[in-house]
């Protein structure tokens, strides 16, 4: 079988953690097994290389800035593969441009185009354990790109892809998906299986278990993935294409507080307006999220919408300097609003669900500001002050718990 | 003009110095000219990466060592590349792989093979300032593989010579080449000019201002070197081919206490003996440095070399495993010997030298334990203690002061 396994950088923060990721590889490759390890920057380097870059120049190039992130991961997996190799078993340690990992040349944000396999073939066939640089690339320039947040994950998937890997581990400092945050929601239970599609609603949804680009990517190469602890031997979540069946099952509720509410007042209420106003906003790189457009006064209209909250100041920014282009009469903007959703295969057959989520909301004294679905996924905006309480009732509602 | 200028890692130490080196280079740069940077490792950068890697594995491999260490250098060129770009000047980093910087595949200490001059041009014809890491290169493996002692300054030479560069500067902490080292001599005059061979010979004997391999590349490719100080302005000294003159002229003093005489007693007087015992040393990387050959007792002969202070141990070691085989009765060693050295171009030519050196010495009353001289140079082995004095009676006695 061949494993690839995806440590996050707290799991490498020191020398002692480096050595239990090393004794876990090895525990897998004397099972016969051949090993990929994919790694992040060891702790707080990326902040600290981020910082020093800072004191130099404020406005760094992301081109640079990406050229100084990189040696992180390469400083990690050089350590992974010397404690590996004291322990015994042969190893070596490769990043983006010695395996050919090709990506877009977004720098800061760039995208995998192709994983060469011909380098982590041969040193695999000498049977050494591979320690690979997660979140970076190298682009048709042979320059050095990062991948964004989450491009460990990301790498790990495209490698696992690539090869054709048996199994592809994602180790967290949690033992695996949840029904709900087990800080909220005390009674939240351990997924043993969920579908891409889930976990994709889930991840979009503040689930910070693993970043939306690495299921995505899974989910199109068929890349089965488990999500486990990296402290303990506890079995983790499997996520894999799951057949849908005709009883519903909700896998979990998560919310998401990185969410503001912005409200454009009075625009005309002709064709392609809306599509005018989000696509301005599409165009600088804001994602918008829950849209909802009601009549408004004389023959306009207003929309409702969600956007991250980081992006909020550079939205409102942008709605208006395009003010009068885009017909609007006024801007709106709420901060302290939260998603809610919850998220389950076969919603859309079975219409009583919605009706159960917001009774549970009512019931529970919580006010629906807006209201969102998908196939796998019914998404409530309510007060950021509600969201906690909204989801311990939500989650007993459906009987989530253990 | 193309110009190609390295600082060391005390140069690029912190954020004030970075500027410094940074404005410097824009300096140049203005003047219409193109700048190609070389650095070396931020301050004690590569230090603390090796007491990184001995926590994890005090025996790691020098592959995956170097695979460590070489994120020194890409560290420092990113963060240059920002400061100089914070000032309004274009600029790019690169690294080994990037630059193209073949190199053979011994790690820890690799030689260029060739250096490509693509990229570096390509960015030099959109009027950017071009900063290379030195100290590294890639193998044929697309391994990482550095240079070892004074690699930088070897890199500085390859790109000067492969893009036929007009000027290569080294910036250090001192403000050129000495006729002695100034802590020890006081009157010592810094030089305008010194040929290679004069260098070749004062850097092998411990004046630490340029390696030796940077040297004999810049001879071989008729790379014309300036040592000047990253800390003032002063013109530094020129190295180059300098036309042999009827008069003789004394360069330079030097002295070196990283150096201990080994003594192998009474080994066969045939012939070959001697081959076998350095051929044996050099098999193992022990460098052999000055020869005396005795005859000894019945049909025996004596033989004393000096080896550097860090190799004894080894030496020593591998003698003794050999005993038998070299027909060596004892071994001895001394430690607290050092080297003194004149050095001049056309020394050979004026046989009147070496006695004057040894009268001084003898004046100065230090004892000479063995002697060795060449083309350039005439070098006396002498004890530690009488080094410093010996070296100032030596430097007065040709009139090299002020």
């Amino acid at each position: 079988m061949l494993i690839v396994k995806k440590f996050g950088g707290s799991s490498v923060a020191d020398r002692e953690r480096i050595f239990n990721v090393a004794e876990r590889c090895i525990e897998e490759y004397k099972k016969g097994n051949d090993v990929i390890v994919v790694l992040s920057a060891m702790g707080d380097t990326t902040d600290e290389l981020l910082w020093k870059a800072k004191e130099i120049n404020p406005n760094a190039s992301k081109r640079e800035l990406d050229m100084l992130m990189t040696t992180g991961e390469q400083v990690s997996v050089s350590l992974m593969a010397m404690a590996i190799s004291s322990l015994g078993v042969p190893a070596v340690s490769l990043n983006a441009y010695q395996v050919g990992m090709h990506c877009t040349s977004v720098y800061g944000n760039a995208r995998f185009k192709r994983v060469d396999t011909e380098r982590i073939q041969h040193e695999l066939q000498y049977r050494k354990i591979v320690v690979v640089t997660g979140f970076q690339g190298v682009n048709k320039y042979e320059d050095y790109a990062t991948l964004g947040r989450g491009g460990s994950d990301t790498t790990a998937v495209a490698i696992a892809a690539a090869m054709h890997a048996d199994a592809c581990e994602i180790y967290t400092d949690v033992e695996g998906v949840y029904t709900a945050d087990p800080r909220i929601v005390p009674n939240a239970k351990k997924l043993d299986v969920i579908s891409y599609d889930e976990m994709l609603e889930l991840a979009s949804l503040g689930a910070k278990v693993l970043h939306n680009r690495s299921v995505e990517m899974a989910k199109k190469y068929g890349v089965q993935l488990v999500v486990r602890s990296s402290l303990n031997r506890e079995e983790g979540t499997v996520v894999k294409e799951v057949k849908k069946m005709e009883k519903m099952i909700i896998s979990g509720v998560a919310s998401d507080k990185n969410t503001s509410r912005v409200s454009v007042i009075g625009v005309d209420d002709k064709p392609g307006v809306a599509f005018k106003i989000f696509n301005t906003l599409a165009k600088k790189g804001i994602n918008v999220d829950i849209i909802l457009q009601s009549v408004g006064r004389e023959g306009t209209k207003d929309i409702s919408f969600t956007v991250a909250q980081d992006d909020l100041d550079e939205a409102l920014r942008i709605l208006d300097e395009n003010k009068e282009t885009l017909t609007i009469q006024d801007i709106k903007h709420k901060d302290n609003v939260a998603k809610l959703s919850i998220v389950g295969a076969g919603m859309m057959s079975n219409p009583g669900v919605a009706a159960k989520m917001f009774e549970a909301l009512f019931n529970a004294g919580v006010n629906i500001n807006m209201i969102s679905t998908s196939e796998v996924r019914i998404t409530v905006l309510i007060d950021e002050n509600d969201v906690d309480r909204a989801m311990v009732a939500v989650h007993d509602r459906f009987g989530l718990g253990d």
